[in-house]
């Protein structure tokens, strides 16, 4: 059987080779028609892409470094594709890393940085305070992704840039949010790190809430997830609401600062007998997909991971091409109101 | 101010230091009630780990390659920890990839093996029918993990190991079960890949407990995901319901060929004003965290990832100091009934 090429895909899909290209390269300027189409051929005929263009790229080309803090993160896996399409629109090549829970990602970056090509990197998640000294070490321009300045510099002499949400602000929404409701006994799950954690900035969002309106925050109400598991799971939420539930405080909302953590919470209300929203109102932090299909859906915070993926990237050339000097982006995160939160009946 | 120790945690934790090593290495030996004090110290004294001894291994050591298939299926996250910590207590150090949708994930491997001090490999996912040639070329040992025999090898000349379930035997099993509650109109939502697929291997298995019934399967019923998007996802299953509701075809339960297309296919029916499992009894395929959690819990089959995970580490050891030629393991799945199906009612 001789090979299929790329001109047989494009003759039997009745397209250009360019197009069949564009689809096989993800490109978005393709009609979902045009594309379900070609893949349907490529399906069919068992067509494998001729690589050498890509390997060429991928054994010569410059690449950008992305390292993720944490291999079960789900909540970063939506915004390696468009970073990935986006460096592939400047020529560049992906190299992805994940650094373990107990590895510095610093540490990571360097080893990496003397193994590849890279001419930038890309840091998602991650960010503590021991990293910061390390990066200096750094040679290429870094982009913190998600991660917001005041986790990373507080004394404004930036050497890396970030894109991000504003943690504690949109952690006050959320829980003005559920003030407004009328909830007053409102409990928290976060994780007990270091001050410049995303836990930390979310917990002090929450405790801004209550200051704005000169009530005490009630320190009985904060609880801290597990420790000798994933802190931000979907089992620590699960757990961590079952010990809210069984401590007997009169609680009527829980802000959970992550969906996860939500999706555990609610099934462990359901679990007790007790409904969602009705009983108690349940609100997460992130806008993942998982808390659009849930049942109830989840109100939650969303980040424009679109946005912050794009605008790490551009933000990565701009450094690294001389554009710019090192920045802090803060987009607006969006109250996404679901099922899950309700006014307060008592 | 003079660096933190190791000593000095062990010290102010009141534990050996030892034992401190133990929780920053994450041995499970460690009670939770030690860890959670031991953690508490590192979190609150800033200590950083030396890593000389993590550091040392990681550019000196032997290495074994991961490469994972799909970068967004997080499936395979609960699978990395595990391979990651049986690789460590053979005092290897672990590589992880990914190979994106387009990419072969030979092609990776063979890149891989040439940048890396190597010994071995696994892949998680893929096992495409092209990338069967090119694998002669690794001079390496791989097992493929959660993917069987039939989809790589059917002429019996082993040059890999598998470590899976039999799909089509367990998605057998969960039609039958359906059957046995007396459903007869089943659809399915699976993909339209080639015959070594997951998602066609577990239609097989559909198919088959019609033929052993002697009942003529409906092709009407079998549904394909959409292919403009990720396949095997949420949303994906989310759209190909809506689509088998808008058909009119009389069905009274659906059988999803993962988990995350029945989670889709679950919120899908509860928007069209529909009951699972009253009105619709749904199954997935998989036995992910979520499905424990969602509202209802999911049935579905569960993969056996933990003893997958260590066979697949074992039988690469035992292929590196060629203690084993090349093997087939296969292990059972197991049924796992939750609230999303019931007896059929009409």
């Amino acid at each position: 059987m001789s090979k299929i090429t790329i001109v047989d895909v494009a003759r039997i899909s009745g397209v250009g080779v360019s197009t069949v290209s564009r689809v096989i390269n993800g490109h978005v300027d393709v009609s979902a028609k045009t594309r379900e189409k070609v893949l349907a051929v490529i399906n069919e005929t068992g067509y494998v892409p001729n690589d050498s263009a890509r390997n060429l790229k991928r054994t010569d080309a410059k690449c950008i470094g992305v390292l993720i803090k944490g291999i079960t993160n789900p909540f970063f896996s939506p915004m390696i594709d468009i970073i990935e399409s986006e460096i592939d629109r400047q020529n560049y090549a992906l190299v992805l890393r994940h650094a373990g829970p107990e590895e510095d990602e610093a540490d990571v970056a360097l080893e990496l940085e003397n193994e590849k090509r890279l001419r930038g990197i890309i840091f998602l998640g991650g960010g503590s305070e021991q990293s910061k000294e390390k990066l200096r070490d750094l040679k290429i321009p870094a982009v913190f992704s998600t991660i917001g300045a005041t986790i990373l510099d507080r004394d404004g002499n930036a050497e890396y840039s970030t894109v991000s949400v504003d943690d504690r602000l949109e952690a006050r929404h959320i829980t003005q949010y559920l003030m407004n409701l009328g909830h007053k006994n409102i409990a928290i799950i976060t994780e007990a790190m270091g001050r410049r954690s995303v836990g930390h900035l979310r917990l002090e969002g929450y405790k801004d809430a209550f200051a704005i309106k000169r009530q005490p925050v009630n320190d009985e109400l904060v609880f801290y997830v597990e420790q000798n598991m994933e802190h931000f799971s979907i089992e620590n939420g699960y757990r961590t609401t079952q010990r809210i539930l069984a401590s007997g405080k009169d609680i009527t909302a829980i802000f959970c600062v992550t969906d996860l953590l939500a999706i555990g919470a609610m099934r462990a209300i359901a679990d007790a007998g007790l409904r969602v929203p009705e009983d108690i109102s349940v609100c997460g932090f992130d806008g993942m997909e998982i808390g659009r299909y849930s049942n109830p859906r989840l109100t939650t915070i969303s980040q424009p991971l679109d946005q912050i993926s794009r605008e790490t990237v551009k933000l990565l050339f701009d450094l690294i091409e001389s554009r710019s000097s090192h920045r802090h982006i803060v987009f607006p995160g969006e109250l996404i109101i679901g099922e899950s939160t309700m006014k307060c009946l008592t």
